[in-house]
């Protein structure tokens, strides 16, 4: 793969204010990208005079530039082909890359999952019992087990939006959900919407598909801005969050869903709306009714794997009738379905009385009131705030360190997604944020705040080293 | 959606030879196009002048065409905006479209897949009692459980092709791993070589990023051509399936498999090695090893669906270690991971002492006598061998009545895919073919051939009306 000095510019973003020269600032922030695997192994990369003229730095910069990733290992320089990534070759085993929470050694902060709550074994040891019916079918269930989409249609119908089962399309997990949406009505030519502030994945299955995105301006709000594009008028669709928005927490006002839903219904963008993290309301406050109440068009999707369990691979799509035939067709080169004893437990977990849900919920509050008590105490410069949902606070940092500061807390054993990674039309604007996710016992969200407090130290004296420890950049 | 008079005469393919007029026989393969969901609801036709000159036929016939689809309720039109696709409202609601082989009335043979076999629920049982382990972890599992990822590797590096468990990718199903596939390494401006008879999703998967296959010649050996494609010089992959070919039942030789593998290899074209047959081995044939052992940048599918379980979501991939990571890298904007319960699951199976497998394979077995005997009872003029492996059985028909057969056969609850689909290349060519799956128990098959004799001899005798009930274009 060749990468463009303009597209690794763009990857880049801009300067950070830091001390030091210039060119560390610059071979710490392409270092970050091969760590977080954004640049792959294998690619090659601008020439040293291109790079210089896409950022507007002089050919010595970027030749030192270079120079510092080979003497850190990560790329390697031959005469006729360039400057190619190479990923070390012990770290290059995907079991190294795949660091999660579950590694002993190493703190996880790019995934907000947790270990299956209290509650999950009884629905498996339920959903077993009616495992014989399921075995005497042949499994494939291209649209979902019928049982659980009608649980599905009922919770939406119970929330005051009338939904059919037909209207319901149980997918491998919400990035399932959205990849077959994006799949589906984007496409080439096809330009999204998608907020300032967003979730990476989201917004890169529509780049992958139609390579156009159109991102909200950084604001307050993570909508301010959308009347101004949707006037510009040439956009298929609006990828939005306005559940406990991720990252930020932020909650669309019930006012805001109904003008937005409106606004995006009278320019004929169809609004996918992201409500994988609606369950996960910590503090029981009303939600305003879904965005799809104010947009007939709306094609709404739903996830088990933030409020239960990641391991369960079970999303859905909710859509309108004539949206749902195109969507089915299209997955018939995608999966051709979800896991059938997945959807049985699922169907367990919603007819539980909401128990595993209460569980799940209370040990995501005590663990974000830990997670602020311990930035309060240990690193009391950075501000952010409570969020009544969702699994991760959103902190603003005192100065504009974010990657340096993700980089240096790799050798600190401890894994972030540096702030740019959530804004895709102006990653220099995250430099001020970092995502915290809160997913971990009260003693490892202890540990972590440590860490980071290390790292910020380093970054702060002019100390930081960058690590090497490549990761795979899974953010969830 | 439009489509084009261009498109649509290459989705009607050539006139059969047939009796009766031209219109209806044209008729009744647009009918097919909506009633097997390739051509779908709301999509707008082209005008008829402009299908009677793609057609070469007179603007008398294309009118007549229109006006009996509009007759059998399922094209409306209207002034100004031309002739609309609309699938019957009754028949529109997607639980009646998803007619499955567990449906009660309709016999469906679009799907090769069975009910669990005897030993599966062992299978889960034991898998439970693994549970706790896995429900301590967020079980989210980019590149698939380490223990499963290790048995897969120790059965290929058994089998002759040593390999290490972080070359497997653990995937949704082969589907999902195909698509993923071509999605890392097609792509705008890709050309895929495919099979000039083959799985039509595989195909339709390649042809869906890169927009453009180049079937090899429909030939008696599947890969016959190879050699004159490859010359052509600018394939960047070629998707292939060389054990107990879908649907042809073909078997590639060791010779041709060691000939192309090379080949390939010298043109520095991507093999897609389709395995997911190679479990359902039902006369214990000894299969030449896996291509990729001449081609060491093979890409290898292999999956459970078909040897036990569809409800099983769980394929995988084995790559050479450069591709591992772009795949893992597409995948972040795809689904995240496979469940990890039907993983455990799969794990327990491969460890079973290979007692489910044959369990499956024997029934598979005894069904697939049991057709080729009751076709050679009931409809002696078709022609077929014994596939010594695989899930179907290839008739050759003797006229070229593949489509108003099948057309026929729903109206007397039969569902099937006509051999057109089946050839990427040259629809028309699969006028003499038909896949007949042996996925059902003795009983279905005998009533199944019966309803396939009866349609038979409408077609035969000129009497036969083409169904309306539509179905999901789903090929398993």
């Amino acid at each position: 793969m060749i990468l463009s000095a303009h597209r690794l510019a763009h990857l880049l973003g801009h300067a950070s204010p830091a001390s030091g020269p210039a060119y560390r600032d610059i071979a710490d922030r392409l270092r970050l990208l091969v760590i977080d695997g954004r640049v792959i192994d294998g690619t090659r990369l601008p020439s040293e005079r291109d790079l210089a003229t896409a950022l507007g730095v002089s050919r010595t910069t970027t030749t030192r530039v270079y120079a510092e990733l080979r003497d850190a290992g990560l790329v390697r320089s031959r005469q006729g082909s360039g400057t190619v990534v190479q990923v070390p070759r012990a770290a290059s085993s995907v079991s190294s890359l795949m660091a999660t929470p579950d590694d002993p050694d190493t703190i996880a902060m790019t995934y907000s999952a947790w270990p299956g709550p209290p509650g999950l074994g009884r629905a498996f040891e339920l959903a077993a019992e009616k495992l014989p019916g399921l075995l005497a079918t042949t499994g494939y269930l291209p649209d979902g087990l019928p049982r659980l989409r009608a649980l599905i249609a009922e919770r939406y119908s119970r929330d005051g939006l009338p939904t059919d089962p037909d209207q319901i399309i149980v997918t491998n997990g919400a990035m399932g959900a959205i990849s077959l949406v994006a799949r589906t009505i984007g496409g080439t030519g096809s330009r999204t919407i998608v907020e300032g502030i967003t979730y990476p994945h989201g917004a890169d299955a529509f780049a992958h598909v139609s390579g156009r995105l159109s991102a909200l301006p950084v604001s307050d709000r993570p909508w301010d801005g959308l009347d101004d594009l949707l006037a510009s008028g040439r956009h298929r669709a609006a990828y939005l969050i306005p559940d406990f928005h991720n990252p930020t927490g932020a909650v669309m006002t019930g006012e805001e869903r109904g003008h937005w839903g409106r606004s995006l219904a009278r320019h004929d963008v169809v609004p996918v709306v992201d409500e994988s993290l609606r369950d996960v309301n910590l503090d029981g406050i009303t939600l305003p009714p879904s965005l799809a109440h104010h947009n007939p068009q709306a094609i709404v999707i739903g996830s088990s794997s933030k409020a239960y369990w990641g391991g369960l691979r079970v999303g859905w799509i909710r859509a309108p009738r004539p949206a749902v035939m195109p969507l089915l067709q299209a997955r018939m080169i995608d999966d051709l379905g979800t896991s059938a004893f997945d959807q049985l437990v699922l169907c367990e977990l919603f007819e539980d009385g909401g128990q595993t849900l209460a569980a799940s919920r209370s040990r995501a509050r005590a663990a974000r009131d830990h997670l602020l008590g311990e930035l309060a105490t240990q690193l009391p410069d950075v501000r952010t705030t409570c969020p009544a949902g969702g699994l991760n606070l959103w902190l603003t940092l005192p100065e504009r360190v974010s990657t340096p500061l993700v980089a240096d807390s790799t050798d600190h054993q401890l894994l972030l997604t540096a702030g740019p990674r959530f804004f895709p039309g102006a990653p220099a604007a995250g430099e001020r944020h970092l995502r915290l996710p809160y997913t971990h016992p009260p003693e490892v969200l202890t540990e972590a705040v440590r860490r980071l407090a290390l790292a910020w130290d380093c970054v702060a004296s002019g100390t930081a080293t960058a690590g090497t420890k490549p990761t795979i950049d899974l953010i969830a």
